[in-house]
């Protein structure tokens, strides 16, 4: 048997490790930058005004600059008689000194000469020849911006620190400063490894994947204030990883690499990082899932981080150890995330030993909000975290969390509500909805698949706005309505959708000779499944169940018999990609779906496709959007001009029953 | 009398009158870009995979893939014997199809061969020749992460109109996608106009001010999604205000002017719009405050405003009517500003008719937050914005707001909560503090100067964490102590500051020849008053009841007579710079800052400035931190060295009183 991490150290430890044995105020820099291109920047230092702003007392209107005494019997019936002695425009420097009974014509801007105190409003005046009659009396000081009361000389405008923005740079600009001392981006070198990574725009072969974590990585160093440069790919040869660190750490202050770290055949990174120099590696492996298996070196007081291969490990251990250590160099705060509370929408089950930082999607209801976990090995797909909301924490010492328990969602960014919440099952009717009523309204719609059962239960926790569901009820043979009593759906109307051709999705000429769903236990026939609680699946399983009656045998021995049964697709689209691409021979799914990518069809019945709306939706504008495009000629047509095996029906959009 | 703006139009109306006459959809464009420059992004259409992601059952392991149904009866004590036909690195196509009893040396990432459907992790295993000994069954699918099971050929990748973020990007990147259409920014030309306004970076002259919203309009369309193109400054002739605009409609979709659209002697900006083109201004004035002589135009389907000259005018317009079709056109949604309840702290007036934004600060108390409105003429200042955390609406039959009164307050960003906040009275002392602890925690803290009674008050509304105050007594001859129990302060310890010596600041030699509070009132001397509420204000008023009983006079009648007592700064600083300056010739202030900038000083009497600290913020660490500091002989020291007239006491940072 083979090495294991020997010291899995928590990411607590793991940053005291990096503390101890990095000093990131060495590599912290400056640099001077032009105010114009400060935007977003750290500025490095205190900047104080070296200037009263304004630096002079300033007309803050059109008129006439006086001796406020001079105006204080003024009124309609007796206007004061003041003689003109000259003119000050905008940024001219006043020639004059106003004496008793005097005043200086002045506009918006200019500088009150001498003697004056108060400007007189062009509006409340009249001339005569050289002489002014004033209709109203002003007080010193009036419309006169005095010297210094934006800014006074010595006054502090931004900390160091600061993050600037519009308002801060309009201060700096305020007080003539033309160049801002700023926080230099610490400069991140950043790498792939592995035999089976290609990048990006090139073709693909098979066994090779695209390189995801370059890209993530980059734009992540970015986002926290670094300035990343990709390296390229280096296979998985000891010399190649070297050759890419080295000239990572030429080239840069911190290097990443990802890839090329589990305990496995190569392990390649933290060996290289140990031959680069002292101290070498530092921490290996970390007490966190995703992430375990990460490297983090110092060699030459440069930073190097071995980050996990698998792109959302990759990802966490970015954000949870490596960002907060580019944001100190760039001279900016710890990143605050907004949290909030949420009911987790399942059983979850998690690790022990190791703290979990498992991605959710968020979705608002009636108790507030829902966490929607990922599920499977989602430390390997980058979807994991890309659809997500954010993540939920679970301690070292927790293996189990229950459906309905509360957790703190870190969100990854602003949680953005959604205009329109879509919960159910998936359909390319939905999808044309969307399309449509967004050409109108460019509402944020968010669409989560999760099946027809999903959707009713979404419903009924206020979280769903719209819920498409085809359910099939094997007692009454009706859809949807005996399963809004069953789900205890209250306060919802059952809106009319269309009808959908479900049946068998084949290859092109269907070259296994598929008829029927008996044909999914022939041994050279492999199938792909949809998701548990989808109304595709529940068909399928009511076909099987009858047949599983009719060949006398058990349900659940029949589907151990069919080969692909656990499988399963997300959508229905997925089904007819993995007939055209061979993964499967045969899946069940819409025609439109068949059609769309030119595979064979073989119907089975035809299902009613409706939408469940709670009743206190049903007036917000989108909801309404939604059902009026449903309404609408233009879907009407454009379904049947796009999609063939969806049919509109006369009452499609119209309330057809209500709970 | 002169034309007023003829038709002041509401902000809804202005908006309304732009959507008829301009359609940004001709303006819209898109462009394709690498992905890797693509973050924070507008993506223009929906983007798919055509790919599985992984493309092949890939191993999450390093390890023998077996026939699981193979290994079914292993365990530690009973290993099963498989042989190892091959092996397959990730990147590599298998050559092997598994046979019974077969496996394959697998490493993580490689490609599952035929006929195997599961990975026994290398550690369970024990390798004799070519044979393995497996000590532990796997399931089927075990350390197998099954093809497309990250995003399935079809998946939706990104929608329309999606903000690219890192975790985005690596969805794009992981369908092999390495080029992006995103939204073009769309390009905006902005100029400044006036005969005062000069570029920083010049030299200043007197009559002249620096040109802002240059800088803060150009940062500004950057925040929200364009290229903003700075094409100037024009003076206010006709000529040469319509060259720019001409220029601006040459290079960009919209032009942003600034200044010259007030109704005086000016708006020129009014009359050139007219000239360039049909249909020309199509609004002339908007009913809101600040930012009433608002120019909108359209010619050419190019969108023109002629922004109001004052900074914060023209920078509230810029976001409340410009900034939302930048961002149209740049493909974002409107920007979501946070809002958040908040108690006014003061009375305000505003205007009859016209849809008030005035800008306030935000701090949180015990009974939620409180907004600090900026006072007086603000729009003309940059600083009532850049100082302030958002802005509250007043409606426009609305002229009075209560103090305590409820108001929502929108903001300008995210509300970074202070670590430490400080409000009260000024001084260099707590500069200094902040510097020093701050070096080793880099807190964040919000410094309000609103004087000593200011800050007491803070502190019972549980606003301020420190309130800095030197509040004499004139019955008690005390400092602070009877103000705690006149403030109605409970629960608050005083923490012993130390000593300043508080006197005249004159100009250097002292050429006034002034020598005590009585020279105020001579004719041939200038002062510089302090606000309000300070406790140097309220020495200064103490000093002048005392004269005026000794003078048989009544105090409202001797203030009068004092030349400048109504001319107000804000803190010690800005008092010395105001003599430094020659705007005065004396001020009450500190003897530190008259010694900053090398000016005289007449000491009239050591006050005693303390802290005040509510029990319940005293283990606060940034409190903790201030008040170690406070006490630390670093802080002794280096105050003693830089600042002459502060000087510690025994008792510095201690506890000496406690309500």
């Amino acid at each position: 048997m083979r090495k294991i991490f020997r010291e899995l150290v928590s990411l607590e430890e793991a940053k005291n490790i990096i503390n101890k044995n990095y000093n990131y105020k060495l590599i912290q820099k400056t640099e001077k930058i032009p105010l114009i291109d400060a935007l977003g920047r750290v500025v490095a230092r205190d900047y104080f005004s070296s200037i009263d702003v304004p630096g002079f007392d300033r007309a803050t209107m059109d008129g006439y600059a006086v001796k406020a005494e001079d105006t204080f019997w003024a009124n309609e019936e007796n206007p004061v008689e003041i003689k003109i002695i000259g003119k000050v425009e905008a940024g001219e420097v006043p020639k004059f000194e106003i004496g008793n009974k005097e005043a200086v014509e002045v506009s918006t801007g200019a500088v009150i000469p001498k003697g004056a105190n108060a400007v007189v409003m062009v509006e409340y005046t009249e001339r005569v020849d050289d002489k002014i009659l004033v209709y109203k009396s002003v007080t010193p000081g009036e419309n006169v911006l005095s010297a210094g009361s934006d800014l006074m000389a010595g006054e502090l405008l931004v900390r160091k620190g600061t993050v600037l923005t519009a308002r801060e740079i309009g201060m700096l600009s305020a007080a003539g400063i033309s160049e801002v001392e700023v926080y230099k981006k610490p400069k991140v070198a950043v790498f792939s490894t592995g035999n089976e990574i290609i990048s990006p725009g090139n073709k693909i072969e098979f066994g090779k994947i695209y390189d995801i974590n370059w890209a993530t990585i980059c734009s992540a160093v970015k986002e926290n204030g670094g300035d990343p440069i990709f390296i390229g790919i280096a296979r998985d040869r000891e010399e190649e990883i070297k050759r890419k660190f080295i000239e990572g750490m030429e080239i840069a202050d911190i290097v990443i690499s990802s890839g090329g770290t589990s305990a496995g055949v190569g392990d390649l990174v933290y060996r290289v990082i140990n031959e680069l120099g002292e101290p070498g590696v530092i921490v290996h492996g970390i007490a966190v899932k995703p992430g375990k298996p990460t490297v983090v070196g110092v060699v030459d007081n440069k930073l190097i981080f071995g980050l996990p291969g698998y792109p959302t490990s990759a990802f966490m251990i970015f954000e949870l150890l490596v960002a907060p250590i580019i944001r100190k160099i760039a001279g900016l705060a710890e990143r605050e995330r907004a949290k909030i509370r949420a009911r987790l929408s399942k059983k979850i089950q998690s690790v022990l030993g190791r703290r979990e930082f498992l991605p959710v999607s968020v979705i608002k209801g009636k108790e507030g909000y829902s966490a929607y976990p990922v599920s499977g090995a989602y430390s390997a797909v980058i979807s994991a975290i890309a659809e997500s909301d954010g993540f939920i924490e679970i301690p070292e010492n927790k293996v189990m969390l229950t459906e309905g328990e509360e957790v703190e969602v870190t969100l990854f960014s602003t949680l953005r509500p959604a205009d329109l919440v879509i919960i159910g099952s998936h359909c390319i009717g939905i999808d044309l909805v969307i399309e449509l009523m967004r050409k109108k309204r460019p509402w944020y719609v968010k669409v989560i698949n999760v099946g027809s059962s999903g959707g009713l239960s979404a419903i009924r926790r206020g979280e769903a706005d719209i819920a498409g569901t085809h359910l099939f009820d094997e007692v009454s043979g009706e859809y949807n309505i005996p399963y809004l009593l069953k789900f205890s759906i209250k306060n919802a109307y059952l809106i009319r959708g269309y009808f959908r051709e479900q049946g068998l999705i084949v290859k092109k000429g269907n070259p296994k000779k598929i008829k029927g769903i008996e044909d999914l236990l022939r041994k050279d026939v492999k199938m792909i499944n949809r998701n548990p609680g989808s109304g595709t699946r529940m068909l399928l399983d009511y076909y099987l169940k009858q047949m599983a009656m009719n060949l006398n045998d058990r349900f659940e021995n029949l589907i151990r018999k069919i080969n692909g049964y656990e499988i399963e697709a997300k959508s229905h689209t997925a089904v007819a990609v993995a007939v055209l691409t061979g993964k499967a021979d045969v899946g069940l799914g819409i025609r439109s779906v068949a059609e769309m990518y030119g595979l064979d069809f073989i119907p089975l019945r035809e299902e009613e496709y409706d939408f469940v709306i709670p009743k206190d939706k049903f007036e917000k504008q989108p909801v309404k959007d939604f059902i009026e495009t449903l309404k609408s000629d233009e879907f009407k047509n454009e379904i049947k001009k796009r999609v063939k095996g969806i049919k509109p029906r006369d009452d499609t959009g119209e309330i057809v029953f209500q709970v």
